[in-house]
């Protein structure tokens, strides 16, 4: 797209220029709107990889990707001290919302368990429209700890009474909010769902009836009972980018607005070392991305900065010794490794429909491999079938079903974009964002959110998730 | 150290300066001198890790490293196609020193094996002295495709000679070469190291030799048969920083210089699957990279760039699905992990011997681990019993024995540092040092080395080093 192109150039040329000013004058730099991507879990190995994923063989040069032209920066996502080096999604996304170091499992309270203010809060605190469009249920960790405050990140359902119950000056925390959760916002003892739409809100289930509202509404979307199906699975293609655009035009006004986006289930791949999955759900998130490009060139009054949490299952481009990555396996697929896992069993030919799903011809090992699991109940251990001959095609390495410590990348665009050069702690953001949307001549920060209080039902203290236990945790 | 402290400060305001200037201005910061460091084998997860290795637990932050105050982008290290996506150390040295992609094992040649140019070579031709300072074998890949063409990094008795036999208008091309490599200067059919005293270079093998020599001489050092000995065997503290240091003094003159620095050993100890020696390899290159800080602030001419050629053994901070990593059980080591395995055996109580070398007690499964290898007579089995041992108290992962294809990260200091900002490509970086050190104005480069001529023994496309077979390949 050669407007996209020329914008690209045109935007280095600004950055540039934007980096002309000395640090102070940089700071007076305020966005009108803030758009905080989250790619949970993408670690600089999950863009690596996604480059030779996307990579046209049809060209002799590896085309660079949308994160190669937007990256700036590295961020360190150690948790507080009590959880040592590795962090969860609760403290790395607290972390990234509110500025500070807390233990795994907080959402949106520090070490003391107390609330802490938000990036999101703050701006709705000082006027600006706010939203979160997500692929996880929007009361998971990355999407709640912007939102609200709670102990745990497992106390989904008491963090959905708080999308709810949560108001700063008499008004809703988030405007618009959309992912999956069914699950947690109609409740045998509590429908939220309802409670929303008298409260004004639109509410919509179906993709394509969100499409048709009119601009400028509160809107709650809720398409899936718990996260939204694989992006390998998902009806609509480029999922978040619909989601993100819906949001943005129900947000836009004239005293601006916040914006979180989380690309939530690259983390839940990589958990599930699952290969095929970590590159679609990558695509989901490039395509967000340029949407995003071509919002910034229409609205250079946008800043959108995007970073992960941590890294998921210690992915690695090659494995065993090998010198080799081929992740040309994982472009003709047209389901999910789990759904494939979930459906084999149930088919007449087995092996034929895996063939067929995957897209390339198993060889004998792998399809008998295939037939040793068609008794096999657990549909994780079919999936575990699934992911190796993926692993073993592509050489694909990984060590862990959890998080690892590495520094992330940080990616910005628009006004502001200088502050997040070189290396900064995941905490820095949060800093940055309050000093931007506060007046950016000062950098001090109202981290103070007294009127506020949160839940305390469960003892969590390190409450880091199980993904051996639960996929989607 | 104070005055180091408030020059990084300073720096950070002359960076920002620097990048006050338009492209083709930044371009116009002629540097008088080029160190140009790679740091084989570092991948991102290596600069977080060495992060939490070096923290002083006694602070209540995690203090930041010399490579957080330097990091300014990243680069892709994929090779010719015709390898794959998983570069060596051949083809991504070459990428850096020619600004071309090669195949692996390629020495200082193109995907047709005829030689290219080469930012060392470039400098000797441009009259200013030039030299290297590794802690390989200053025959191996990296610093061998700085200095000189050869269709194999195999090679190394050929590649030697041509440390010699090689003039560019008459001249050697590197005036000090510091580093290992007896085996291959003093054969039985040559004696490389007698024709070089010869021509006029002093020669040592003795580091204290070596710091007697007055400066700016044309030195030859050689202070191991192959490579030095491990960060944590070797009897010199920060022996890359001393290297480098006396490299320099050598080197310094009115027309500039241009030094390769290689901190070898991390790529072996990526390899060997080694955190304690990753870790110490690292703490070598920090203290090495601590120095050039110095350097540059009292040489502000200096152009000090850092990169890896691509990230070795698929290292994990964390793994397993655990959520830790405890760097503290490597800091109280006092020999390599290698020479533990070595030496076990020859102890009259290995348990205890093993116990003090690491410097923690070993608890009852690891003591049974190392008497259970006692008799075992494969020093790398030993090795990885002593390596399990490592991994299992810090929580280490890996996932192979050889490259991954991680993007690595750029470091860069001194004049020409904003060329080195983003994402760029590994032969990039080449390129931007040809654009600075030719006519700055102008990007083109001499890229053609007709009058030299490629050894050419033996059939080596793709000759990936083979670490299961070879420690030090």
């Amino acid at each position: 797209m050669l407007s996209r192109t020329l914008f690209r150039n045109l935007s280095a040329i600004v950055c540039l220029s934007t980096l002309c000013l000395s640090t102070s004058v940089v700071a007076e730099t305020k966005p009108k709107n803030i758009i905080m991507v989250v790619a949970d879990g993408m670690g600089p190995a999950y863009t690596s990889a996604y480059r030779y994923y996307q990579d046209d063989p049809s060209t002799p040069e590896v085309e660079t990707t949308v994160f190669d032209q937007l990256i700036t920066g590295r961020a360190s996502t150690y948790p507080a001290n009590v959880s040592g080096l590795v962090t969860d999604s609760a403290a790395g996304a607290t972390a990234l919302a509110a500025g500070i170091k807390t233990y795994n499992g907080a959402i949106g309270v520090d070490k003391d368990k107390q609330p802490v203010n938000t990036v999101l809060r703050e701006a709705k605190r000082r006027g600006l429209r706010t939203g979160l469009a997500v692929t996880s249920q929007i009361v998971h960790a990355t999407p709640a700890s912007y939102v609200t405050h709670n102990e745990s990140r497992r106390n989904y359902d008491a963090i959905a009474d708080r999308f709810f119950d949560d108001r700063i000056e008499g008004q809703f925390v988030a405007d618009v909010m959309l992912g999956g959760g069914t699950d947690y916002f109609i409740r045998e003892d509590r429908d939220l769902v309802a409670q929303f739409i008298d409260a004004g809100y639109q509410y919509s289930d179906d993709y394509n009836k969100l499409a048709t509202y009119p601009s400028g509404q509160n809107v709650l979307g809720l398409f899936a009972p718990v996260g939204l199906p694989w992006a390998l699975d998902d009806r609509r293609e480029n999922r978040l980018a619909f989601l993100t655009k819906q949001a943005i035009r129900h947000l836009e006004n004239e005293n601006g607005f916040f914006l979180l986006v989380e690309a939530s289930q690259v983390d839940w791949a990589g958990h599930a070392n699952d290969v095929a999955s970590a590159m679609a759900e990558m695509h989901d998130l490039a395509m967000t991305m340029a949407f995003l490009q071509d919002y910034v060139e229409e609205n250079p009054d946008t800043l959108v900065v995007l970073t992960a949490d941590h890294s998921t299952g210690g992915l690695t481009i090659g494995a065993g010794g090998d010198y080799r990555w081929e992740p040309l396996w994982l472009k003709a697929m047209n389901a999910s490794a789990v759904t494939v896992a979930q459906q084999f069993p149930l088919e007449e030919n087995p092996v034929e429909y895996v063939s067929e799903t995957l897209g390339f011809r198993l060889n004998e090992t792998e399809a008998e491999a295939i037939v040793a699991l068609v008794t096999e109940e657990d549909v994780r251990a079919r999936h575990k079938g699934v992911t190796k001959i993926l692993d073993e095609r592509t050489n694909t390495g990984w060590t862990t079903s959890g998080h690892t410590g590495v520094d992330v990348e940080v990616f910005a665009m628009g006004p502001g974009r200088a502050s997040f050069l070189g290396h900064m702690d995941n905490t820095d953001i949060a800093k940055k964002l309050f000093a931007l949307m506060t007046n950016p001549k000062q950098s001090n920060m109202s981290l103070s959110d007294q009127t506020d209080s949160s839940e305390s039902d469960g003892e969590q203290e390190n409450d880091v998730c199980d993904f051996k236990t639960d996929w989607r945790c």
